[in-house]
């Protein structure tokens, strides 16, 4: 399954848009490394993830507050990740920090 | 430019994560129409969106309000869309209304 069920309120999301630099570069196998942690950080709920073939992407991160969001943006293998990404894996990115407001799925 | 830049706050979004079943069933048309009509709407900022070959896709769509959020919901070629949505072209999908807390671009 692809979506995500069930999120219930209060529930929070980082939306990660961005553009992947041609090339591997070690991406691939941080990204392995980052999948895994994240799983097990605290009030982390689940992701959606999709990345075209021409390097576009979004990336949803589901989370149980804020602050779990913040100490996972200051975890040590994640500023790295964060920093070979600048200089390394895309040409551009946004971050978005929300709150779930509403949700809904459908089956 | 993939990453919808220089949002202010406030602000908000729908994330639509969503399956598309195979064949085309008129999703193409109707997709083009929905997105020029899109365009137009009060208070719509823009989009981020991508398909994966697979099927599994995301947009996100900003919007000043949550009210024009609910107005482009009733929209009439709007709502023949969903309902030829669940009939017709997603395996599944989910929908949340969010609100942007913080907002970052990287380029």
């Amino acid at each position: 399954m692809f979506v995500l069920k069930g999120l219930t309120l209060p529930c929070f999301a980082t939306i990660f848009p961005s553009v992947r630099k041609a090339g591997d570069g070690g991406y691939e196998s941080m990204s392995d490394e980052i999948e895994a942690m994240v799983n097990e950080q605290p009030g982390f709920l689940g992701l959606e993830s999709v990345r075209e073939p021409n390097g576009n992407g979004i990336t949803v991160c589901y989370w149980k507050s804020i602050d779990d969001i913040k100490r996972w943006k200051d975890e040590a293998l994640h500023r790295e990740a964060q920093e070979r990404g600048r200089l390394e894996w895309y040409a551009e990115y946004g971050i978005r920090i929300v709150e779930i407001k509403e949700t809904y799925d459908w089956h």
